[in-house]
């Protein structure tokens, strides 16, 4: 089974990233979580992406928040996909974040989701997986099914809900 | 080879586009380029991406601008990897396309990058493939040592610029 | 009497959209109250869609938030008219909703209401019908004259409190 | 045949509504171009709208940039429809035009299309009329075919330019 | 003494509108405050601006949110000095009533105040009256002699917490 | 007749303020023109405020880009009406001048108008005038019969120009 | 040791600036804390600028809110570098405070720091004055590896966490 | 005399930077200047902050545009002053860069300008160096009278300028 890092700025994220572990989990992959910054511990940040491959990794999800650097930084250390995860902060409701990691200039791209979109950060490491690992595929179509019936349960409990309208 | 499918909303898009296929090339990657509307012609594409995995397509790139629908609706229909290129309109700047591809809701991702990145989407698709095809991680390693090479000869030019200043 | 399909793309849209639904019944128009993802369950929303004009829909609310391509998706499946919902989700404020909706490419028009604009959604869709229904057209002026009656109420209750400051 | 009024706040804006003109004459829909303020004609934009239904008028557009109060002003005068279409002025690149024309407080809705979405503002009308004019919703269905032959033209005519990429 | 109206478009602006009705009155200032609506009640509006000279009004403040037409129509149907004040409204953080209100096309103009100022709309209206009125120019100073002061207690009083830091 | 002053943060605001300084003459006010600098000759700024009144000024219009700090600066010294211009600068479209002009803090008002609205700024002015002059406020009403006038021509010009469409 | 002014443009302020304060008397800095307005107190607040170098002070902190002019008005006053901290106000998420301070026009810096960017106000102002005092310079060194140290810890207090996950 | 690193992130940007050089040079100081990536080159980047200050730098000058990280990661490896220079690419408007720089987190603050505020990127390090170089404190204040002096021939300029208007 594929191994993916998931790296956040600051403990903090921890409470948008745990989704984001569950899923990946919930798929059997395994996941390398820590903290690392890319402004106060620049060495180990850079280190932690140099030798992410030797480590056995196939992709690394970074969370950070504002000037979010951490997704950038770390995908110029490595040429695994670098999936970044904008964390909405206190101020400017995530729009910091989104641009700091997704305008990426040319040459290191930042596969980059929603604000807080710790969910889909997860599924984008298992679709990018699935390419070399096909059994993953077969995984996100029964995922997909799930939610699809989620929709379905919604749906129907909603007739109920309008009739008391 | 893998191949990787580019889709673009309209013919205008080509523009921003053939700096994608030219970087794909540049890789000996396969590309099947189609224009194919989220909005205009939602059948063929619902069914481009229904049908994307078994014409041997490993990942999809899909420009598009303004309410930027079509990298959202292929994945949708596809567990490929699906990367999203938002394009700049004459309005907003880019704003438009770049929320409405990145803000995807829970379950379907887009890997997003920068508005007009086409050089990008293209180096994250094979990023995206170096997991299955480890040949392409040694080419990218030498993508980046030939834009290294690009940043030092810029600093050099750059010595006898400054000296006329 | 016509009928009005409102659709959502998650349940928890659905604290918005109560407001629609209960001005639609004001109104006597028969409503049909789905959740349809434009993502997880991309099939249902399409047949959904093309089949509304023979299942006798005169016209469609869409309310959706982030990437909000529901209302878009809906409208290129069908010649009813499409009014768009954007519904504010936890990040942006609803811009990326809003945009999503209202900034559609030529060819596939989708009437946009405000950001949570629950009531004028409805409206809208009585607007519409009345061009049709023209008992609507006197509905509606009667609505507007509660509308206004309930102004002189809030400028009469204005002056006691002023007199109070 | 149906009547529909296209109501613009400065004749600067002709430049973007001359599309939404020839694309409801392509429907055969009659149209009544007036240039009306909000502002420097508060009486007569108030009067168009108020005598509007009378005048056998079916749903009007309003154009307007910047601070683009003409739709809204329109439709609290009548219970018509009222398409707003946000033209992008000089600075802002239309946020200012498109907010306040979508944003509409409770009460009084304005069906708002894209920023200088002038194909869509006259598509909408037409969708809008469909619901009373069924021959309208086969135009509609026609139009719409042939918008999707131009993708298939685009995306033949693409295959020979990749070639050359 | 002169009169200054103060119209607000809903009854819940009030809670942000009370501060401007205090300020006038701390100044002496009569106040004729109502609720009235661009859109559910603009015959009433338009009558109250066009009205309001021979009222004696000498200037007008209107407090409206969201796509906030209302100052904009009153300066329509008026010579006098009409202050806009933007009201926050739960969506856009007050940029869309803001822009509503001061980015007016060429002719009608409206004096802006800041997003929820509602003290600076009064003291703005002070300023304006105080140009026919010399004895409120004196008590403008007075008033600003005052502000001073409390900024000197708060420098005083913030020597002391500072120390406890 | 009374004087206005006009004052702009650099000689390159000349080209936007133009328009301004054409209006006042148009109603036969004198005007004051100045560059003064609310940073490079804060001295100088500042006394100007202060000795505006005494020098028979009646109203300040201040136009300026960027951070534009110097309609808040000159009303911090004067009790005079100070008018806003935000002027559009080479980037951020206008939206940094109009928020750091028409934000001000509580106390000390500046009355905005649009970005690069300078014959708005005009016209607030000989708004406000027009309390204290009454006969500015019969000339104003004849600026708006003809601003009125010129909507009906153009009414009229676009009636031909629509029949060739 | 060198001494900072600290100024803010109201007591209200003081919540973000503590963290300012406590981070320089962490370096043993002395601080000069005052309550100075641009707008209500600008001859004092001028004035604190014009003597500050006199004074002793070696680097100035200001931080202020909305259109907030105190950090540009005080660098016009001195050629002490100014450090400009936006306080997020309850509109605009501060991004008005953050234009205002940053967009300075050419020839008068303001050195600003992230919205409610506290810490770093005090460690630029430390990263300036260690230009000209080294011990600041190791002081910092020495900052940063206690910043390193807690994310040590927190990284592996993560791994904790994330086992429970 | 002391010397200043300036770094961009592309030759691209000299165009901008040209301005700062010619400020520093105007002021004595040594410039270096360099371009590297923090993304294309970071292992030289990271270098090059590293060594910064034993190669006798006093402060750093960073110019970057997008997601412009460069700024942030030289700051990560050395404590001298860095200075952020957003520079404007062609979308976005320069806020992109703006937020990438200024939103620093917390502990390593980047001195952050106006977007291609070219001009005051080298005077705020003259500022910044004038505190340890007490002649340039002198310079700094013969700049400014220069800059008065250029801002009061404007002002006669004008004077000849409007009397034509």
């Amino acid at each position: 089974m594929p191994k993916v890092g998931i790296v956040m700025g600051s403990i903090s994220d921890l409470e948008v990233v745990k989704k984001t572990i569950r899923v990946l989990k919930e798929f059997d992959i395994e996941v390398e979580v820590r903290v690392l910054s890319a402004h106060r511990t620049p060495h180990e940040a850079a280190e932690y992406a140099r030798t992410a491959e030797e480590r056995g990794l196939k992709a690394i999800i970074a969370a950070a928040g504002k000037a979010a650097h951490l997704p950038g930084v770390l995908a110029a250390y490595t040429v695994l996909p670098v999936i970044g995860l904008p964390v909405k902060s206190s101020t400017m409701d995530g729009l910091d974040s989104l641009l700091s990691i997704v305008q990426m200039p040319a040459g290191i791209p930042v596969a980059t989701v929603a604000v807080n979109g710790s969910e889909n950060a997860a599924l984008l490491a298992v679709h990018i997986l699935a390419v070399a690992y096909p059994h993953l595929a077969e995984r996100l179509k029964e995922y997909r099914k799930a939610m699809a019936q989620r929709v379905y349960q919604q749906d129907s409990k909603l007739q109920e809900e309008v009739s008391g309208i």
